[in-house]
């Protein structure tokens, strides 16, 4: 079986914007190390949830080489290392890789769509092979909502086969239960994340890592709960508690969401600006999830500062 | 109305790969100067067809310097500039601005689902902003087959009043007619081209200024008979003619099978390579697609030569 070094509370991590439009830097560490100081189990920067697609190659490895140089700790950064072009993909990789990340979670080509697995393979085994390095720790990211197209079962069995000590685990962000439960009975030892906390008791039972979730950014202790006390008497009630929160933030559009909690919670405004094509919450709309979040008792705990590295 | 200098037949022109699979500079320069010998009124460069999104930007910015440095005339040149990222769509608009191409053909942000008009104007506003130039003319892109998400008719109408000088057409590869033609009502003297030749005829007829279309990577001569003529008594035959064609290769997956038919008639059979997450058209699938063509009586003329520019 495959080292990984991965598991609980995965969070992929928000990617805060200073009012002209560019990644802000400075925020980005401190919430970084706040995420990991509230009990994150890795950093899956670059996600769907952090806009990474919205951000050039140049820009993300930017961002992580101001994480490192921070000194978050490499070994617990998973970043994104998705691309429509193999070539892309490779350059985010081997950055990755020399900065000594504990993995990168890869997204499928996902321009075309209706694409074959052996399609799929190739670009993933052009990656590994233009990479090169016996280092590289690889998750598939699984998102057919957004990507369209998707790693079926037998893709990752042929994946896990051809490079068994590099691809070496899945977030599985189809929302659909019965597929992160086949992988776990297909391929024990391989560490699967669901992707959404909802399922992470179920995933837990199972064999599961730990989960990816972008309603960590807001919620890493309360889910947290549950990974530590997953065998307790208590782990239906937390499980109901997360699921509860969960459902309230995704009744709006998640990623704006949680950027307007982040900055209404933390009080900084700032937080809650979005690349396009995304667009912020309404005032109206900000203002009910908010009410909704205050029924639930919600809080966020202490603002995260800036340091010196 | 707003000046824009194409017209006629335009070919999102393949990209040939070397057998290693980078980006054969010598066979595109030869290829689009001989589409443009045979007739092409521009050269979509890095379209669907072309496989850009397979290519990093640095890669699609470098074959651009080359069919520059080699002669082609710029103005022939509607690159595809589309990215998910504002900062990398705006930073292939500003290259192909400098080289003072024609225009550029833009993709909405295509990784995220369910987006907003609202979401896609501050995209194509954001690049347009950052790129100032008077002198860009931007085309939209509209394909929702691939990018799930497209440019509704409202949201074209809002960004030609924003922006009347330089959003200026707009290739409809829907395959829906009814948008096409819905497109060449509401928004007269707006160049609207067809992504398919089998709407050309219909379109011209409402005022289309021509076709973008895949099929033209081997066909020019046949869809440019009918676009010198479609007033004429042979329009309809001629229609009937390059539809019939047209059918033949969408049978096949388009782009591996547009590249088996350039390297079988021009004997050059390293043309046949596709990045991934494409697949090449198997021998027995090439060998069926080869047959069908014969049929119809099927040549494409004499095989480019590489010249010294």
């Amino acid at each position: 079986m495959p080292s990984q070094p991965f598991s609980g509370v995965l969070v992929p991590v928000l990617t805060p914007f200073t009012p002209s439009g560019e990644p802000d830097t400075g925020r980005f560490v401190a919430f970084c190390r706040w995420l990991l100081d509230q009990g994150a189990g890795g950093l899956a920067i670059f996600g769907t949830t952090s806009e990474a697609n919205s951000m050039s190659p140049t820009e993300r490895m930017e961002l992580l080489d101001h994480l490192i140089e921070a000194g978050i700790p490499a070994a617990k950064l998973m970043p994104g290392t998705g691309a429509c072009a193999v070539t892309d993909a490779a350059t985010l990789v081997r950055h990755a890789v020399g900065h000594g990340c504990g993995g990168v979670l890869m997204l499928p080509p996902f321009y075309y769509k209706g694409v074959s697995d052996e399609g799929i393979f190739a670009f993933i085994s052009g990656v590994i092979d233009r990479v090169g390095s016996p280092a590289l720790r690889l998750f598939l990211y699984h998102i057919p909502p957004m990507a369209v197209i998707g790693y079926s079962l037998d893709l990752v069995g042929r994946l896990i086969k051809a490079y068994p000590e590099t691809v070496v685990g899945l977030k599985d962000s189809s929302g659909d239960w019965s597929n992160t439960a086949a992988l776990l009975d297909r391929y024990p030892g391989f560490a699967v994340f669901p992707g959404s906390e909802v399922f992470l008791l179920e995933g837990l039972r199972k064999g599961a890592a730990g989960c990816i979730t972008a309603s960590g950014n807001v919620n890493v202790p309360g889910i947290r709960r549950l990974y530590d006390n997953w065998r307790g008497q208590q782990a239906e009630p937390l499980q109901a508690e997360i699921t509860k929160l969960r459902n309230t933030l995704q009744a709006y559009p998640m990623i704006p969401a949680l950027k307007a909690v982040v900055a209404h919670y933390h009080g900084d405004p700032d937080w809650a600006a979005v690349r396009p094509p995304l667009v912020p919450l309404d005032p109206a709309q900000a203002a009910t999830l908010f009410a909704d979040l205050g029924r639930l008792g919600f809080t966020l705990g202490e603002r995260p500062q800036a340091r010196a590295a």
